[in-house]
């Protein structure tokens, strides 16, 4: 059939469609959990899911009925990811919606595209009294986005050519077309059964601490997607020193580029350590622990082996944007609490499923600063910024800068809107700084002991749609709203 | 004579050895006030004045003994913009050193680079009580530093390829070689003489408005130079109405680029407002002053005027860096006091006194922005930003994007090297982004009804080197702490 107006609507349709529809199959999974532990919410789960099924159905039924052309374009590229993601959340809410927490439709939606973002920013004030199968589904939400992202990051982004991931994703060291298997199809399979299976060994860990299975999964299905969903109301703080541990090195993995946990599965180890990116996110990671840890020392008395675990579950927490919460960092040094907050601008690698900016794009940054003053120095030279051992084009370097640009930009009109809405300027920085990072706990009075249930219902929409920017790489979702989209050129 | 050697030594000598002694000579200026006024200080200038002409007199004179090469490189450049702009504030110290004041040296340098980079940040705590001959040489220090950046803007940084300077100040529209003289040493002495002519007919006005000569001289030698020393301890909040409309007036002069206040003498209106920069610089006083201003009017029974007067003083205050106060804006509401934040760093226009990322940049730095959005659609395009009409070689918005990332970095890692120097948060990121800017008052405990005297010496220190930093567009210091500005080639 041939291809008609600006988009390809019926293949879009066909596409969401069927997302829909196996995000209602999802929700059919929670219900072994609400049965078990028999909460009243398994009716909610069905009717949410057969309400999604059988619209998800409809849509992709009629799309196929109606016939559509396979040419798949950018632009139509664009639509499905940031309308999949925001229709997702739709439809995602519905168990909330229907379940005896009753929210309002603001208060569900936040919840759930904080979710299927992996940002991990709550609304409920009790979560332990909340139904186990409705809890399950919360897990659920997080694992299905960090999922996506990482289809997103290895078939997707790359094609759309959004933030320079182009680059990150195909030249992690050592790899060339013959060597990994070039078929895009193949590499994102492969890379989700590492998702799947680190998913699986988490969970046997944290049994092996005294967990039960349902929590143990709960954590592991939220770590792995950099989540930070937990199912207690006071997240991390309360586990073992053990468990603890077991979440860091998960969260480490988790923010860690997903070829290279791959590798580390072939043991591949000089690959990983030859990663520039990689030597970076260990670096900061170290540094950022070792200064915190030193103050929570010199100012407290828990004792060497607590103050520095404390600092690096919050340092990688945060780094990898995951949001778990072992200790109250706002409570911490003015520096400490500083060096926190400046964390949240650095997110993970490119390719895990960690938010933010990503370390790769602050080091083209930091080597492209240096690298101006040369320039200034000899006008004439060209002077290219070089990551991995190789030299990058300029239009990528322009491409990382824009977007890093573009972060801080939203960064500052989402504190100007948030402070329009009435919300305090500690609040703002914090509310806006968390969402847009995809990370969860933030600063103010949405502190990592606190939740978002108390700010109005507009700051809500606002920060649902700050997630949504952020989880898509900022340029997928702005590029709707140029008149350039819209124009046949 | 031949030139030998990284840098021409000897010309550096005799050209910081001459900038020393005029210092000197600036600081005899103020002994009528001193001895009018009956004042002790007039020792302290004389004892200053003797040891500045002294130091400069051998250090010229011995250069010109040695002998030097008239070659000028760009290397020579930096060292003597950096190098003189520090000593320049090291001997202008001296007179506050020697006075009744009896400041710290960390407190006496502080406030000089503060006045040399018209900062305007104080560390006096009752300025009414200090004599009128030291309060003097305060103001003419912001007056000898906008006349010295004039200088720097029009012949200097375009030859050193500064952040894009040499765009913004030869591409004023309407001007070609041809039409505006086009030697560079008569564009600066005529830029002069509307700098010189402006300070005295702003010295009139405001003596009409009842003011004494030597206040009304004092505000206009800091109004100019958009410095903001007032000799008054709550700055601009006790004068009239009127006084504080010819500062309003004179502020946003002060802001424009000084070739368009040229043009306003020739009463080229349309080449005025033809200017792309311009048109933005009173758009955002516009918007901003409109959104305060309702705030203000909505939140207070102070009237539409007072509202008004009082959110347009401050709008134009900080957004051209001058850091007059007529009003507390950390007492607005947090959206007004958010807004006054973010005006922190605009900065006025490029060519003018203003301090900060200026307007222009961030035309760039939007235009860019947007366009790289069209550049993701159609990647093989090429796609130029257009300034005034013209394209923009891409190495020039390389380098104002470059610009602008280097202030927020060093924002950063200002806010983290007070943070762990034991300043609070707001204090922090308020001295940072003031002193960064060269605006003078900030938020936290540095705000506008507050002055730096509190701070630890270090504090002091680090702030005094990122007025520096600010005030030399950042890569003019920079570049001598990278590792090609001490190679050969
Ligand atoms: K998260
Ligand atoms: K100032």
């Amino acid at each position: 059939m041939q291809r008609k107006g600006l988009f390809n609507i019926w293949l879009i349709c066909r596409i969401l469609g069927i997302l829909i529809l196996l995000n209602g199959v999802f929700m059919l999974f929670c219900l072994p959990f609400a049965f078990y532990f028999g909460d009243g919410d398994w009716e909610a789960l069905v009717k949410a899911g057969a309400i999604t099924i059988f619209s998800g159905g409809i849509a992709s039924l009629y799309a196929r009925k109606v016939g559509y052309s396979q040419e798949f374009r950018k632009k139509d590229g664009y639509i499905i990811v940031s309308l999949g993601w925001a229709l997702m959340a739709f439809f995602g809410s519905l168990p909330y919606l229907f379940s005896e927490i009753n929210p309002s439709f603001a208060d569900a939606y936040f919840e759930t595209i904080s979710g299927f973002s992996t940002t991990g920013a709550s609304i409920l004030n009790d979560i332990e009294s909340v139904g186990k199968g409705i809890l399950f589904w919360r897990s659920l939400t997080q694992w299905i986005g960090g999922m996506g992202i990482i289809v997103l990051a290895v078939a997707v982004l790359p094609f759309l050519g959004i933030g320079g991931m182009q680059l990150f994703v195909a030249e992690a060291p050592g790899i060339t077309p013959d060597k990994l298997q070039p078929r895009i199809k193949e590499t994102a399979r492969r890379l989700w059964w590492v998702y799947a299976g680190l998913t699986g060994v988490e969970t046997i860990l944290l049994m092996t601490g005294g967990m039960s299975f349902y929590n143990a999964l709960n954590h592991a299905l939220t770590t792995m997607a950099t989540g930070g969903f937990s199912t207690f109301n006071d997240s991390a703080a309360s586990f073992s020193p053990y468990i603890q541990y077991i979440l860091i090195i998960f969260m480490l993995l988790a923010g860690t580029n997903f070829t290279l946990n791959y590798f580390l599965f072939k043991r591949m180890f000089k690959a990983i350590w030859n990663n520039e990116e990689y030597k970076y996110y260990i670096y900061v990671i170290a540094l950022a622990t070792f200064a915190i840890g030193v103050t929570i020392v010199m100012t407290t008395d828990l004792g060497v082996e607590k103050s520095f675990r404390d600092a690096l579950f919050q340092v990688i927490s945060i780094i990898t944007t995951t949001g778990f919460v072992s200790a109250d960092y706002t409570a911490w040094t003015p520096f400490a609490t500083m060096i926190i907050f400046v964390l949240m601008f650095s997110g993970g690698m490119a390719g895990s499923t960690a938010g933010g900016v990503k370390i790769v794009r602050h080091i083209i940054l930091f080597k492209n600063s240096f690298l101006e003053l040369k320039r200034q120095l000899h006008p004439t030279a060209i002077i290219p910024v070089r990551f991995n051992g190789k030299a990058i084009k300029g239009s990528i370097t322009f491409n990382v800068l824009a977007f890093i640009m573009a972060y801080f930009l939203i960064f500052g009109i989402g504190i100007l809107v948030m402070s329009a809405i009435g919300v305090d300027l500690m609040t703002s920085i914090g509310a806006v700084a968390t969402s847009l990072g995809n990370i969860g706990p933030g600063i103010g009075t949405v502190g990592p002991v606190d939740n978002f249930a108390h700010l109005p219902d507009l700051a809500k929409w606002v920060l649902s749609f700050l997630m949504l920017l952020g989880r898509l790489e900022l340029f997928t979702v702005m590029i709707i709203f140029t008149p350039y989209f819209w124009s046949r050129f």
